[in-house]
């Protein structure tokens, strides 16, 4: 598989014969994934994630990478790379592929399949061309040479890159777990990252995720046999809440429903969507009639049912929710139901998973967490793990990649004592550039823009910090429009001011204070207006708005945002 | 000690000869705990907390419990317990004592002197009385006679309730732990509780907060143990966050900078506060001169230096956040100083505290946190605990108390496996009223408002369901108010209608938005309004809202919160 790209190279003069690494995103975060390797202006993209806001981005949808450092340089990207297919490494292409004047791309068969289908989300978009690799294909990009060997993570297809480069090899080792004893998944080929590290390794990238959790992460068949158990003492229906990424986790309560006779109903649109894919592609088995649809699930017995569904984080639309609040249509819980949570709750997500599972233990379920039994694995390599990767490779120099600055910056001491010398290894923030020669590894002053850039709806910007404060304004004490009309002539207020007030105080019951607030408004504006022809409005509005947020202040203790409006008439 | 209430009481009729238990707040949530004994309509509480809310609540600073079903019973209350000095037990004092009546008070030296000290930042109200109570005391109120046993907790003076009632012993066990070997404090005196139950307890009512963690809780000595080697080997500052609360823990951290010739300073409200009180109490101990101005730290070595502050949970204007933002201006951090989270993180806070580390870990800092090594401890008993003390209280009835429900019916489930009968075993929620006479326990039919009560800046109530409702609207959308002014005569609008908007979009960059907006609430109003001169101008509102909302949803993605405003001249 051949990919040389031939255009004509912007010729701006260049001094290092260095490779360039520059992380856009997932660097000293959690998600939003995406690296870049230059080399001779040439660059090489791997992944091009996502990640979710958190609660002080209130209304943001997505947040991605800033790419303004590969404006104008379009032409020189060699391709993009896809390590795996969970949203924090896809997810921003259908924002970024067509800013990027759609550079070729690389990805497994599943992860370019999850890329298409998300890709039909957004109309107005080119049908993407994804050359699809799998273990062991070799691909040439410009200076490039990218070789991918298969990781166990929670999803299949994921890949490990060994690149090689002009300044050495380079292996790039994304999300990954070592797993010597996999459900429907071959173990981790410890002989191939022997075979691969023995051609030596300069520089070594690594998953830090979990790279502050002592030991070994759990086999995915210690998962298998604790819902083993738990399917077995099930005595109704078993309801599965999981995420549509985690492809294995997907397949062990298929096959423990047809281990143990339940049929298996799925709802949640991530979980359709990827079981749909991965069933096309044969990455989920299922026997013939397995699957039911949810609106069946009335018409077979409860101990006969398994339904998996979305909604282990407690989002608000999704089934599990839904569930709990009774707005969902084919299923309710009785008593004798089972209800199981295969994830692990994103942070932040805390207490809205326990309003929900003790919503769902009041409505009589039996509830599984994965804090009170195992089952639920990361996919992520523990600290053990992350030890033995670096003992395989024996790279010379060290870059944690994937975590929160705690996390790299572990993953880094644990290098060091690995025995990777102390200047050798770098923890890297997004925006900075590491100069990689093969004797040594700089990082290069400055850094280019890295900042965040939210998708808000259709808009996408990074000018959002004005909007994203205001919207925390208005959420802790609301708003405040006061509205005048001025006769123009005058100078005096014509009426009574109009008051509009949203999320401070309940107005109905708040009469006096609103009274007071029209006539304090009426006696500024008389006041500071003037007969004056020649008023200064924005003087005037300046006064109402300090006046009457103070005086608002110490009647009620909130500061609404105040917006004073004057109409001359 | 004698406090008998003889005041003729509320002749209404009344049947039951029950003993009614009923919280207004602590079950199926953690904190806002309190409960009410009523025999023959004498009332007595335990308990008077407030709780902090979600993310779901912007802007409300605390939820306290709805006491409307003490109204016209206020004279019926025979007193007010306090088991111990947090806020989720005391808290709600200043926002309900008035309406109460200030009924009598009893707490531990400690909770009462916290509960007095609280009492001055409201100055409207009256000084509190509170009688005093420690270890051993009994006093009889109506037909209650109590007694106050001592519990390990992490704050001194933490007391279980042993309550003789007509209908038999109870045994009212909030916050608690075992310790066999505390620090700076007696273990817990098992002889003692065995005294106590040898004389036949009918319910149990028991703390909940970990009943989902198996095994015994840390011991404080464990801890001890942990932070001195932290001590040993620091090279620079210690700086240490926790809460004002954990004394305990305050106190070892000042033992083992003695013990290791660091002088301690100490900053953040909360922490003084208590360390101020505790000092007076001899609660805590220090010798002469370990204890520093902050403002001294710049005199002394980095390694002499022990800076004790608040900040632990991430907030955002404690101390430990104000030196990460190199905004404290006693304090920075260098490349030798340890920072010690000692206190355990509150669900929905990880995400800020994981930034906190970052930051920390950034300037330098080696960051000690709980879930690395156990520096931390609960201060509430794990399932061995909890299933030890109904082994020697052997009740005839258990309601598990303080937790959310799943907290709650995990541990109703140890009650029933310890052997109390499950017929005896109930998980009570706020509101309801378990009816309790020696041979049986009923829940009554209905429920007494027990819903959540907000104190939001001066304001306290519940109405604040539409207000919080708008604030989150707000919150993800903002808010787009459109003013137009009309010409009472024709109905026709004058001039260009104004826009405030704030929260949505970035107004700046979208002035062909804004100018469409503006041409469509013109067109909608002129055709809405006609040339009719009894206008319905609500009904025009109405139109001018729905079809501006599709249109910028068409247009954002978004949907603000609209509020159209005709004004005819």
């Amino acid at each position: 598989m051949e990919n040389i790209k031939t255009e004509k190279l912007n010729k701006a003069p260049h001094r290092e014969e260095g490779l360039k690494i520059i992380p856009l995103g997932g660097m000293g975060e959690v998600g939003r994934n995406m690296t870049l390797f230059e080399y001779k202006r040439r660059i090489l993209i791997v992944d091009m994630g996502f990640k979710m806001p958190g609660e002080d981005m209130p209304g943001i949808d997505f947040i991605i990478p800033n790419t303004s450092y590969l404006r104008g340089k379009e032409r020189n990207i060699l391709g993009v790379i896809f390590t795996h297919g969970h949203y924090d490494h896809i997810g921003a292409v259908p924002y970024l592929i067509e800013k990027l004047h759609y550079p070729p791309m690389f990805a497994g068969a599943l992860s370019k399949a999850i890329i298409l289908r998300r890709q039909e989300d957004f109309s107005h978009l080119k049908k993407l061309q994804i050359e699809e690799i799998k273990d062991g294909d070799k691909i040439r990009l410009g200076p490039f040479t990218v070789e991918f060997f298969k990781q166990n993570h929670n999803i299949p297809d994921t890949f490990g890159l060994f690149i090689n480069s002009p300044v050495g090899n380079i292996v790039l080792n994304s999300d990954f777990k070592f797993d010597p004893d996999p459900v429907y998944d071959t173990p981790t080929n410890f002989n191939k990252l022997s075979n691969l590290a023995r051609r030596g390794v300069t520089l070594l990238m690594a998953d830090s995720t979990c790279a502050e959790e002592e030991g070994h992460s759990l086999s995915e068949r210690t998962i298998m046999e604790n819902l083993d158990k738990i399917f077995r003492e099930a005595e109704g229906k078993i309801i599965a809440a999981s995420f549509g990424s985690l492809i294995n986790r997907i397949q062990q309560i298929i096959s423990l429903s047809e281990k143990h006779k339940r049929t298996v109903a799925i709802d949640g649109y991530s979980l359709k969507t990827n079981v749909e894919i991965c069933k096309k592609l044969g990455y989920i088995k299922a026997k013939k009639g397995t699957i039911i649809y949810p609106r069946s699930i009335g018409k077979i017995p409860d101990k006969k049912i398994t339904f998996l569904c979305t909604g282990a984080q407690g989002e608000e639309q999704a089934v599990l929710m839904r569930i709990a609040n009774k707005e969902y249509q084919h299923i309710e819980i009785n008593p004798k139901d089972s209800v199981i949570f295969s994830s692990s709750v994103i942070p932040g997500n805390e207490r809205t998973v326990q309003r929900l599972k003790d919503e769902l233990y009041r409505q009589g379920a039996k509830v599984y967490h994965y804090k009170m039994m195992d089952i639920h694995a990361s996919g992520h390599a523990y600290r053990d793990e992350l030890k033995q990767l670096m003992e395989i490779f024996k790279p010379k120099f060290f870059i944690p990649m994937h975590g929160q600055f705690s996390m790299l910056y572990n993953h880094a001491e644990l290098a060091k004592k690995v025995g990777i010398k102390p200047e050798n290894v770098r923890v890297l923030e997004n925006g900075e550039i590491a100069n990689l020669s093969p004797r040594k590894m700089v990082i290069e002053k400055g850094k280019i823009a890295s900042n965040y850039i939210m998708v808000d709806g259709l808009g996408i910007g990074d000018m959002g910090e004005v909007v994203l404060r205001d919207r925390q304004a208005l959420a802790n004490d609301g708003i405040f429009v006061i509205i005048a009309v001025v006769n123009a002539q005058t100078g005096k207020v014509i009426g009574s001011p109009d008051i509009i007030s949203r999320g401070f105080i309940y107005l109905r019951k708040s009469k006096d204070l609103l009274a007071q607030t029209r006539k304090q408004t009426v006696t500024l504006i008389n006041k500071t207006a003037g007969q004056n022809q020649s008023t200064n409005w924005t003087y005037v509005k300046d006064v109402l708005r300090n006046r009457l947020g103070d005086f608002l202040f110490q009647k009620t203790k909130k500061r609404p945002m105040i917006l004073p409006v004057v109409i001359e008439v």
